[in-house]
């Protein structure tokens, strides 16, 4: 089959690799039909994440159809519509059991993409289906639902529920990428009576309002002022970082009030100075995080009743065989506008047995950003 | 009467200054049985809380007997004998109505011996009393009471309850002065399976293991391996720290196990370096605060029911005129030895009208350090 | 003034009676510009609630203007345009210090237009004001904001709260009168992702869907089998009980799912069977309550921000002269369809001195329905 | 091998069986070394539990040692010393995945000796061992350890927690049965100012006292008189219900202050009066439950630690083939005093594959009662 390959810092193509099967009597393999890149996946490609091997397929966001299970796999079967998370469980270990999946102590955690072979690929082995992947409702589209594998209980989890957003409160998210954008959007599922979204691009300030922000400001700009007057002098009560970078970290813990939250959602590369001298008084909570996914089934049952539009946070679409391009535009988001691209299995035609088959189908489509399509 | 009188950095003196009077309908004015000296009070005497002008009384931990009341306290009378809390509130803003009273928007806080003058002296004015003052039962002396004005609620807030401490935890507390001995003794209350005390000083140590420390570590030879060891290198489920120093923050933060708590009890007079690029992944929850005393009633109700012996904690006892002989011996606790010192008014012959009665009364009992108590 | 005074069971009369003033430093008195009638009242006037005494004004939710307070208030001051809540508070007990206002010992709770005179009149003595009323929006409309004065928070405080609704829950509402519905809009604000309201009268299944209601039930056809087949036969995460009747309580119970929530609201009579021969084993968890208004500011803020849209829940407008009407009109509804009916000061040319104008202005607008106006 | 077998109402026998076996890859086969009696077993034997087949070997409560596992098993290894608890867990459904075991929908929750063969036996065959046993440090021995199969975690999880007892709290403890005498072991951890036990027995009052109740109250003579006079009249915080009985189920509702808990644990076999007329108004929460054992690691690692003091739970000890001897004297507690009775793998000489030598060794101690020891 054809993946995306990590070759070392800077180096990946899309090349013919093994078709993957199941080793354990715990996997499934997934033929993924959607997929889509994550700023980690621009990390890694940098060499910014050592652990992650040359050879290794990238990608940890996918939906596909199972087709294949080991013998003690009870929750999917072959040819069941799945949404493959970004976390493994082992379902096991002391963290599985508290359902904080993303430090599993098995196995588990952040893997596929990672450790072993992820989901940029034709066909991928996900160890633990029971605990690792979701069956789909009919009602869920796959464009929406591959925005469930990772940024949307990322953005709940991490930056929402730790964040405890409440009715009535008043949100600031800094930085409105992908993962800022799926914070405003599910912040409104607790109703806060103000978001307010800093960031430095106008078109993703354009986005945050799309998604429900009902302020915005650039970040050029110090918006202390700006949040002061909004909040009587105050200060915020849940302010999100959703870049990973020590000014805007610095920002969240100015501009939130006495008793609020700082939450940290940031893949952060360095370290940042606290202001204890200020804030030892002050009643804050601070907290990160890798996303456990335990919400992701109450996300998907919000997609399907219709809850959550997410259709502002997709740009652009590809077809699988264009990984390549995909991924140009994803990395060139201050020029492409890019916020979350997605790339589909061209459908009709397709086999698992014909690889000239998928070529063929790829070419098809070259060039052309198409939707999610019947 | 008598006072404890800042004059500015360096400076303070034990002072005839005027009688303080009910100012306001909420006020009332006490007669100061018993008070201490916090570490704070050393912060106010090297000039670091600049908000404190020359002229104040110091002082916010006491008990004593009412004498006087405002037309609109309802809570206690003269005679009562209460205990005066380090926190005053106003009780009607938006942070009181939360019972977030340290963070008092309308004039109360942390102003006694701050803002206003404070409780060592003779006789103190207490604004919001209703708010502010708590009525004492007999079972409790006033040696334990005056502890609750600051010491006891402070650990219990903001390192047991902010920490999140549950049954079985393995709890590390950094810094065995009077604050963490108090978090020692109170997060018992929650049934760690263990606590683990580092300090430098092998008498803090000893108290420590005497107010329930399972295990203690000397700081001067890294804990890391022994809490690993303690921990199957997973970490300790909640670290305190209870020092206000950049290192011991550092060590809270990487003790802490993934889903872990690090409380902040410190007072911190310059940043700390929080290592983000390590901590993001983790689940970790950072609290600071300043105690808001909310928890008074229920650790005066376990102080009477005999369930939180604090005898360790009070090293010294002095006649409250001996306030200058006091200080010193706080300010020296590395030759010292001293944890909690209590100042207590010479108990027969004292009035209030009587001045020249009270200076005769201290100078009986110069020089002996005395219980509290007939 | 006028009031609308009790005389003992089954009787009531717009009354003549003396003008309240200010009688404690911490009383307020408020000229009532908006006024409603509440179904208590009618158990009231039923002789249900003994401890009103014959002479009483009746009377709990309303909007009005400041126009006197004692010497020890102040959050409000006069001309103030404040909602007068159905709770007062003395702000110094244990129960309200722990926000827990509704069960206050300190000699409020629940009084006005019960245990003292209430708000059915031209003006009112409000009992620790600062606990007790609430400065207004602009923002707000007096329609909506005579809403927040009782039955909004008790929807939001007792059922929405106490049944613990969360994002993606699937909430059944038993009964859809005003509190049923209130529970309808306020459950919204946690974003439930089913919303089922059950009651007799086709025109409130119509206000639930308005107020947004996913799927209804005539509750003469017994629900279960809906709410199994659109629960995959689990039952519904959060059972609201908004009628006060054994049967209703019992649905409740057989509805709810394992580890699921009944939240009571309604006003019994008389004692329910519990099955728990059948829920002994079944992790439900039961509340009662009495609102709070803890969250009425919450409530103000969400109202004044456009995010509560109370419209469909005011039926009818009357003149407060017309105050027999209005009960008329409200104590029918099944034929009249009121859900709440709100009475409004006649603007201008009212007067406090000037008694003979009220009535004239009264009578102006006898008979005629009209709205809040400018 | 033999076993205590259910031949219907009233009937049982200790039989001989065929051995089990592992019939599913996730099932590991246990040696039982240590069991004992729960109440419910009695239910059974009497017919109040019709799910029950004939043929069904009874009990719930062991420890063990692994002889066997299926191949999907990883947490345990022929050899290991293991508790089996009462509530057997999938792991994989929606309510697993919420660490509510006790309603499992994949086919455990309380499955053995109920549904499927028990631990009344020589040899029990778990399912899902991953998620039904738990390792045993040595530092726990057998006879504390089998307490942890179901009362401690019951008492603890649907009495303590479900109660949200806090430091500080009233709780009142109605029923000293073994599972009332395990809430006051239990609630102890989380510091209660006061616990009151209730019972008829005075054995057993004084079996409360010595486990740490403070005051105990016959229920001959009501109890509210005293439980009034120790709370100011308010009433406990937390009242539990801890004998399944209408009568004891109404006290806790009338002895309950306002915004207080009624955590029910008592199995109970007819409905009871819920008294909503007068709680209506009261704040009370009701919870009831199924045990779901995830405090089991915790209260294993309490236990290990010294912290937990069983020992006034177990009063008879048994050799395992004198089971009908130990069901007499449990089923006739009022005049043996029997709380919890112990039974014990006769220990040297034991083969699995040797059946002469079970019944030699079993003989040998014959109406000896015996502790738990090398």
């Amino acid at each position: 089959m054809k993946a995306l390959v990590y070759h070392g810092p800077g180096q990946s193509s899309w090349d013919e690799v093994p078709d993957p099967d199941v080793k354990d009597a715990a996997d499934a393999v997934i033929r993924v039909d959607t997929t889509t890149i994550c700023g980690t996946d621009l990390h890694i490609l940098k060499g910014d994440v050592p652990e992650v091997a040359p050879g290794t397929v990238l990608g940890h966001e996918a939906v596909g159809e199972v087709v294949e299970v080991g013998s003690q796999v009870r929750s999917v079967r072959p040819g069941d519509r799945v949404l493959v998370s970004c976390i493994s469980a082992c379902g096991r270990c002391r963290f599985c059991k508290e359902a904080r999946y993303g430090q599993c102590l098995g196995g588990g955690g952040w893997v596929l993409g990672r450790l072993i072979d992820g989901v940029q690929a034709e066909y991928v082995r996900v160890p633990f289906a029971d605990h690792s992947v979701h069956p789909l409702p009919h009602a869920v589209d796959s464009k929406d639902a591959v925005l469930l594998a990772d940024i949307l209980p990322t953005a709940y989890e991490v930056g929402v529920l730790n964040g405890c957003v409440r009715p009535g409160d008043t949100v600031a998210v800094i930085g409105a990428g992908p993962i800022g954008l799926a914070v405003i959007a599910t912040a409104r599922l607790l109703s806060p009576a103000r978001i307010i979204a800093v960031d430095l691009a106008p078109s993703r300030l354009n986005a945050a309002r799309a998604l429900g922000a009902d302020a915005v400001a650039n970040a050029a700009d110090p918006p202390q002022g700006l949040i002061a007057d909004l909040t009587d002098g105050i200060g915020v009560d849940v302010a999100v970082e959703a870049v990973g970078a020590p000014e805007s970290f610095d920002l969240c813990t100015r501009v939130v009030r006495a008793g609020g939250h700082v939450a940290n959602i940031g893949v952060h590369g360095k370290p940042v100075t606290l202001h204890l001298e200020d804030l030892w008084i002050k009643d804050v909570t601070i907290t990160t995080g890798l996303v456990d996914t335990f919400t992701t089934p109450m996300l998907l049952r919000m997609t399907a009743a219709g809850r959550l539009d997410l259709s502002p946070l997709v740009t652009h679409s590809f077809d699988l065989g264009q990984m390549e391009e995909a991924y140009a535009t994803f990395s060139s988001a201050a020029d492409s506008g890019a916020l979350k691209v997605v790339l589909n299995r061209n459908v009709p035609g397709r086999r698992r047995t014909v690889p000239s088959l998928r070529g063929g189908a790829s070419a098809a489509v070259k060039g052309s950003a198409h939707d999610d399509g019947p």
